[in-house]
């Protein structure tokens, strides 16, 4: 068993921003998806004014697209980047597969691309993140139950380490 | 089955920050927590470092704090407060109950208070969420597989709707 | 004629931030409004949105809510405040009166309340005028052409200089 | 009547930061302008002030010159841009062609340059718009009645679609 | 010789935010101070320029007025503040007492004041520091060897530990 | 004696962000240093702290990074800068030559570097800064007398202006 690098830390462990001039500007794409589990009852009524009136979702949406940008601002290593695009797709889950029983579940799925020496990994996490955050703040009136679930990378192509599939 | 209410959409569905100016202002705390599951090998060598000289806690406790007093600029419909403490705190698992086999984990638990009309639940779940953000960018150079999970309100106190603990 | 004064000036011409700490804490409200005028096409467009599926009006009123937080950001001499409120209120009309022949508008209203020491015209103005830009940046690729004109505070109350309703 | 095409929204109507990525990196210039419509008295002071002293028209174009660099966090689905150079002018005309009798103007003229893959209206409108809510801050003590009205992209080149000049 | 006590960590040495809502809200004024040293034709064409026509000193002003209420931003431990005023001085002195020959400088003196329950110190301390490197923006293409020095606390008031003013 | 030339202020003496498209991008680098003077007891247990568990050099460090990746935000003139690495190194000197009678320090040497069409002194002077007020943020309660002092630019190169190492 090798010891894990630690890429931000130099080598007395202390935090550092890597130096990432000497790489390459490829074109770099990163998914990450979270989880909201709350009670089928707040997801119907999602569900229901996502068709005719709401504003859940797509007050999410907002804050996760200007989340992505503010990334390097809220996490200290991570470098500023030229962020050519961002989406966040949100949908529900009325019975998500092995979440407790009674759980539904809103779905977000955050997409970042940038042509730049790092990747976009932290920004699509932070897409997300935010994302579930925003749903949280608005449906905690209705459930003090909720929890931010799942919070992973779940695709990333782009730079030298090699695309990345996460394992089913 | 009654049908869930969204303070924070009007009559008509569109998002608003709710007025909250008739409200007391009182002293009210919230405690929230998040996990990141990751490698034995990483949690071991965060947890070594800890002693002697890592950065890793560090960093991700200074996020945290700072996350926390940006809660309303990041969370669209969050009323800004006059926070007065934040803590963020952060231990590892070596060997989390109901973990997937082989994960570790690192539990972070953010506590925030004010003498407001609002309660701080987004602030500490924002701090929490920011912590594992950083958690996971200082690790993700030896860990492509991590998941934030369980992000979470513990314990909420002060306010109208009275004290709220996590059911077990 | 009297000279007008110009109390973010000081004596010698330079700008502060004025001293409020004297002021009384009372609640404050104000409403202001702007225009965006633009084709019919895209009105039209806009309003259909409005009715199925489209997020223009929504992706502008999460902007300008936000603005309205960040507004002693922007503004340099304007004092930081504890709003209590936000709405943004956001309507096309097809054949403004007093506009250009052919141009059709999106009209913006935002209401900002606080508990404070100073009013809260900038904060509405700042969220009229950041909706009406989310607005144009949403509508530009069909339209370049567009203006946003009469952004203008509507009322105000609270405070000692006496409510304030803007002349027909 | 071709219907209009929102390139921020999605084909289901959902918002989202365009894929700028193909696009070719250019030089691109944007000028906007903005105008604040107040009394001939409160012009005549701030263009004596000018002169000899004062600060609104200075305190205006920081406030525009710094709103420019934050447009991609003020509205949701801007780029962030390398912004290569911003100027604000700013100026009075004490009996404007077109106003209200007795109404003098302050003319704002926002000039954003940078070598990308999207244009910098949203740029020089923003920091127009800054300029303008800056102007209306310190002046607002002496006429409540004050407009900001005219806000439009003036000219613009670089980039796929060609340059724009604003018709008379 | 005691040991010194660092309230921004608790018995473990870390950092956190520490209470104050036990405190007392109370009228706090806290004035610091900063030096820029730079050459004799600097600080004479700064001078000229501030009589004529010159911007550098109304750019620093204003960069350290936004950077008073920044300070919970920048620095992490920092409680957020409702400052109710601030004013940032600036002048220069052709031939400072105790600077090294051929130096001249440019004096900073940032007063902040607020009702609260923390002192303002360092919202003073952060409104001289950006003011300095403002000017030192401005001019380092004409004194690459500029320094900003003796920046320090003048004088406190408000709140329990007491007045302070600084030992000459 | 030529009269010094200001690149921020145009022919009328009116700041503006310069135009630096025409300039070539190169790896620049700069080195800036800021001191810490207060009392040997407090310099003794932050060293001390160093070694066994204290967080004042940790959170100073994560500070003045981030610090560097906000200075377009600060300074109002300066550009954004995409940013490939930041350093912050922190230590302490128990008796600085120069230092009055009794007082120890911390010194802070900030490193930043990128591939840009500006140097990057500002973002290093910043970065010096903010972790300087930092430090002193959380040792004002041991020592109301610190100073921050010989804040400057220790190295610089990359750009046409030629490599630049302070004098000594």
């Amino acid at each position: 068993m090798t010891e894990p690098t630690f890429s931000h830390l130099d080598d007395r462990g202390n935090a550092r921003m890597v130096d990432v001039s000497g790489k390459e500007a490829t074109k770099r794409r990163a998914v990450a998806r979270a989880t909201v589990l709350t009670t089928a009852e707040v997801v119907a009524a999602i569900a229901d004014g996502a068709m005719k009136k709401g504003d859940v979702l797509g007050v999410a949406r907002v804050a996760g697209i200007q989340a992505a940008k503010r990334t390097s601002d809220l996490v200290p290593l991570c470098h500023p980047l030229p962020i050519t695009s961002v989406s966040v797709d949100l949908s529900v889950d009325p019975a998500p597969q092995g979440a407790p029983a009674g759980r539904a579940a809103i779905l977000i799925e955050a997409t970042v691309e940038t042509v730049g020496q790092t990747g976009v990994e932290m920004e699509a996490l932070t897409a997300a993140s935010v994302a579930a955050l925003t749903v949280y703040d608005m449906c905690k009136s209705a459930d003090k139950d909720m929890t931010i679930t799942d919070v992973a990378l779940w695709e990333k192509s782009g730079g030298r380490s090699g695309d990345y599939r996460r394992p089913a």
